[in-house]
């Protein structure tokens, strides 16, 4: 195991990715050792008041301390609100369970909520700043590699329905973004490669160049190394921000990022949040969507092999699990936020580092899912 | 009774409002026999599709079978979702109901949500089309005078927390609102009448005029007499749009719409919603303000009494229901949207037409509302 080797090699390089989205801009810093210094950081944002530190019981665990500090530190009045982990818990139980806190914390609206944690927390924390007081500013400490290249930059922000992934939630940008690669050497190492499976995603719909780096280095992303993370999660951010600022509330464009995505999310929902991580079900979503972009004679039989060959590499899923009721998948993928008229807006894949949409029937996904003609090329 | 009058004399006269928010610009109707041609009005807003109907038991009861019809003309699916009536059930239950709805509704981000009801409805079904799939377009159909007049114009939607009123919300502008004045015409007279401190809030911090045609025309105003009341609530409405449009997300100005409402808050947390409507709770905490403003020097005696003249002619509380406990005030008080550190920017009066911000502890305004001293001028 080469964490360590990842942490000593971590140089103290700090980068700056700006969201330019006029009045709602901020900043992604991406570096090591930021977390202890993380109230400088955060200075200039709000005056220091109540800071509602939301998180869960392992990251508390880990990085509670060293965040409390660093916030009391700067004058902030740190509150920990603590909801429990996992995908299964990103629902209306657990916002209640921070406004609950918000309340007890007495946060005002020129406070500061801050979510410390992977995407769940994230969304569920950012959803919750959108709507307590009708909007606390908030910033993303995300400590996931999935949530450093996706989730945390952005604004979407919400919570799972039971019929549903993300039916519920908000546009809702943070004032700043800011990753410790440190974080990572404590994740663990399934969470790792699920998080490995976004990076692919960017590769794969956006830039060729950048899937070429990650087809390079396989194995130092893999055992975590620093400098090859930094680069990669830098990259990825880049592109989300050049999205976001494209297309901030996904009018159009910035569905490209739902590459995998409608899958996946039936995936999970049909598996009740609990067998698959995110990262693993957009992995068996791109690679199904690539085999559907094939078979549409989208794209070559070669770039879905560079595909499949990167996640497999990174021990990602790449097989829709066998037993799926087609009607029930049929009924999630229709019930996307994403539908119209019960078709779904697709992404397809026609190149590494292009994509094009297509309008396709909610059914039709659906039988392809189940229905084992796209098992391979 | 001369509600009948009021009916007859509802000539067909429709006046519009217009709200100018830029790209959330919309439009406010008034008239009378608005309901059935409530499709025709909704023209061009979204393409016909699904309509959810959020709306309570009491409407439906009245309305909903006029506006499905309407909706079917056009050619829109309508589906209606009920949820309790009044304020107790503003909260996240009821929300968890909607969204319910919305899913079993199939409601997509083109669909259209249509809010047809009173301030509760409106509150609930606004925050639910601003939150589910991130967003639906909706529209506004307030049934009750409060809701015409205020609630119903400027995008604020939210519900209750157990610790406060619209702690959880959203600022979501509607994309029309539609007032049919025919509506009224079954209001209870205790509703009417709640209403009317809502009118009485416009005339007395932004229109001396609008306060003097509230004095002469009393009688008509409680008689539910269209051509008394349209008028009027144009002007309200007028008033509200000039306001938003100043300060669309209450950065500082749009507060002086809570003339009477931090105290009115308490009250009705204090006594679980159900003992006080939401106007009843603003005419006591007007009468508070004014008789604390009088005590600050701020206006003159025969301010507070013009006011509460006008409170009880239309047989409105105009004194803090004995027994509510200090403690709880403040607490209530100091978990108000409007507060920092612990001080809430009080709307104090001036003058009929005329208001001031003064910061005041939470502590001072509880102390004075248990404390007796502010009975009189």
């Amino acid at each position: 195991m080469s964490r360590a080797a990842g942490r000593a090699a971590g140089s103290r390089v700090v980068e700056t990715v700006p969201v330019a989205l006029g009045d709602r801009s901020y900043d992604i810093l991406i570096g090591s050792a930021l977390l202890p210094e993380l109230g400088v950081h955060l200075g200039g944002i709000v005056r220091p008041g109540v800071a509602a530190v939301v998180t869960n019981p392992t990251v508390r665990g880990l990085y509670g301390e060293v965040v409390a500090t660093a916030l009391a530190g700067v004058g902030f009045d740190p509150v920990t609100i603590e909801v429990p982990d996992g995908e299964a818990h990103k629902n209306l139980a657990s916002l209640a369970r921070i406004y609950d806190g918000l309340v007890a914390a007495r946060v005002e609206r020129g406070s500061l909520i801050v979510a410390l944690g992977g995407g769940v927390i994230g969304d569920l924390a950012g959803f919750a700043a959108a709507t307590f007081l009708r909007g606390v500013p908030f910033v993303q400490v995300p400590t996931t590699v999935l949530a450093q290249v996706d989730s945390s930059v952005g604004g979407k922000t919400g919570v799972n329905h039971p019929s549903g992934k993300n039916l519920i939630g908000a546009f809702y940008q943070p004032r700043k973004v800011i990753i410790d690669l440190d974080t990572l050497n404590t994740l663990p190492a399934r969470e790792l490669r699920a998080g490995l499976a976004e990076v692919v995603k960017y590769g794969a719909i956006l830039s060729a160049s950048l899937f070429a780096a990650i087809e390079r280095d396989l194995d130092r992303l893999l055992a975590c190394d620093h400098d090859a993370l930094r680069p990669v999660i830098r990259e990825c951010c880049a592109l989300k921000a050049m999205v976001v600022e494209r297309d901030e509330r996904e009018t159009d464009y910035r569905a490209i990022l739902n590459f995998g995505h409608t899958l996946a999310h039936a995936i999970e929902s049909l598996t009740g949040y609990e067998r698959y991580l995110h990262g693993e079900a957009v992995a068996i979503g791109m690679t199904f969507a690539a085999r559907l972009s094939h078979r549409r004679g989208l794209c070559a039989a070669e770039t879905v092999e560079r595909l499949v060959r990167a996640l497999q590499a990174f021990g990602l899923p790449t097989e829709i699990p066998p037993g799926l009721d087609r009607e029930r998948i049929a009924q999630v993928v229709a019930s996307d936020k994403k539908v119209a008229a019960r078709n779904v807006k697709f992404v397809c894949l026609e190149n590494i580092g292009a994509i094009r949409f297509e309008a396709i029937a909610a059914d039709e996904v659906a039988a392809l899912a189940v229905g084992g003609d796209l098992l391979g090329c």
